[in-house]
């Protein structure tokens, strides 16, 4: 079954909407949040737990697969899905942005990006056409194509020369694609610029894709630029495919964005801070491994529902982080993944009852 | 319920017997294996996947708990049974092993053993009383008492010495104790001297606990000294109680030991070997990051039921360890647990059946 979004309902006084993404592994009720597996595996996480977190969609990293164990190593054994025993929907960067990472070790020419591996410093060039064949050998339900992310800053000539070399390889990406059953989405760059941005939204929606991201926006900039680049180029995507904001972000920030029409985020947030022993709850973000809790029998967070809240203490899950144990990074993973999707879920109950412009308001000034 | 042992049955033509358990936390099938839970947590495990396994009994250390987060803590937490989320049977040691082998940072007295913190340099005093009170403060459904560990090799007079120092501290234990909900169980030492290991199964057996461990027989001695040891003075024992062989061993030692009348083992192999990515099958062991695993696409063991089996391939968990995934820790402790588990089923069953002398053969020549 061919990748399709159905608009479930447009919400009042807002551009926040619902949808539904049908992909060959499943269905993703949108606004979405995608919990990141970097290398085949979300960090610490068995995908049972992620699914009981309710994840509907998990994003894999082209880049670090491709390097190790190789696309083509996956592709033998069956594909990304069940390598890692993630039997529902992937999305897959293009490896655009942790090349873009590599700074001194990458460098960009017209034709693509040559970058030497961060594990073994051996070479390789990442093509437009290498981007696309790499995902469908991964066999992600929703494939990227490559884009250049502009640096923040850059000037407006080095960002406008950007920005058209990513339309030139978002051509070039389309024309790669082999496998119409993988969805294929187009980034719109452009920086700081409103003006270069709406240019890119132009150029990347008339060549026509099943879906559109908003990309660069979360490397650096004042999160005021990020806002308002969201905020004013947002509308300009179609409204009947699928509007990705890579990279992003804190509670916050999914709520603004989704209040400019937004449906899909990722972002290491909840899992690397997890592992760091910084929880998210409905109203402090809490650092286990202080004092405080030596003591403390009361869950993460009254309100969450999550296996850990139901079963562990702060105090012991103090004791595990300061131990030095796996399991205090398995559980703090499982309830920050929790906090993402419970997030998501009130933000869509929010839509759905007509009450999104209230929930943002009283979100936003807590 | 106060502890109780039940002999089920006594193998034909064998010492190994089967039997059960019943603690207030459950009953426990014997022989048994306990995965080990050092810090409140059997590493990289959620409880409930160690219970999945099979696992009905879990091993948990007094010295680190007292030291970390302290035992007065996990009291006022409600014990350790709620503060790790284990409800079923849990074992504790009685700190004596791991304050031996601190070496240089112990110093044994007739009343007790000072020593300083492997955490913070702190100094502690370890009586038989503070070993008791310990594990009361814990709540543990079993307790050991402290005893003296004797090293090998140590001289005749040495192990005496050492061997009247731990019937005495099992005498002093058995005073200290409060709780007769938890069971006490005694440890039989004389190191590598038969007629020693003779005389302590005499007087602490007279002593009368609720149980008996033969104690310092994996600590560094050739094999053939723990077998015949095992083998000798295992018979000594009461048989109405359970026989607990601390610290062992192998797939081999503990099949050898069951044929000698052992109830219960403990040993951080499996789970130590299963982060290290040696993983075990029933006809070779695994080295996980070998070369040769790169695209292998079956199952670590063909034969077991694990979740790790049903769900991944030796070439991902190849790729999940050689990336330095904390997955790939959780995945390999999972088979490595079960593999153990499903060896005390597969002995177990051959004792119900009347054939453990063959299983023993065959399993000891393969």
């Amino acid at each position: 079954m061919p990748f399709q979004f159905n608009l479930e309902k447009q919400g009042t006084n807002t551009s926040a909407r619902l949808g539904e993404m049908i992909t060959p592994h499943g269905m993703v009720h949108t606004p979405a949040f995608m919990p990141v597996g970097t290398q085949g595996t979300v960090k610490s996480m068995l995908p049972e737990e992620i699914k009981k977190c309710g994840a509907e969609i998990i994003l894999g990293n082209t880049y670090h697969l491709y390097l190790r164990p190789g696309h083509d190593t996956i592709s033998k054994l069956g594909g990304l899905h069940r390598f890692m025993n993630w039997p529902h929907p992937i999305l897959t960067d293009s490896g655009g942005f942790q090349v873009y990472s590599l700074g001194a070790l990458r460098k960009i020419t017209p034709e693509g990006v040559m970058f030497r591996s961060h594990i073994d410093g051996s070479r390789h060039f990442l093509t437009p056409q290498k981007a696309i064949e790499i995902q469908e050998a991964l066999g992600s339900d929703i494939m990227m194509c490559l884009d250049e992310c502009t640096p923040y800053p850059a000037t407006l000539s080095q960002t406008e020369e950007s920005m058209n070399l990513t339309v030139k390889w978002a051509e070039l990406c389309k024309t790669a694609q082999t496998n119409r059953e993988q969805a294929l989405f187009g980034i719109v760059q452009g920086g700081s610029y409103p003006d270069l941005r709406k240019q890119a939204a132009e150029k990347i929606t008339s060549l026509g894709f099943d879906g559109y991201a908003l990309g660069g926006v979360s490397v650096g900039e004042p999160k005021e630029i990020m806002y308002k680049i969201t905020d004013s180029i947002t509308p300009l995507l179609p409204t009947d495919k699928p509007r990705y904001l890579m990279g992003v972000g804190t509670p916050e920030d999914i709520v603004f964005a989704v209040s400019c029409g937004i449906d899909m985020f990722d972002c290491v947030i909840p899992t690397r801070c997890a592992r760091h022993g910084l929880l998210f709850t409905n109203s402090e973000k809490i650092v286990i491994k202080n004092a405080r809790w030596r003591e403390d029998n009361n869950p993460i967070d009254e309100t969450c529902d999550c296996y850990t809240c139901r079963n562990y203490s702060r105090a012991y899950l103090r004791h595990l982080y300061i131990a030095g144990e796996i399991l205090a990074m398995i559980l703090n993973t499982i309830h920050n993944i929790r906090h993402y999707m419970r997030l998501m879920e009130n933000i869509r109950l929010a839509i759905n009852e007509n009450r999104f412009g209230e929930f943002k308001k009283d979100f936003l000034n807590k």
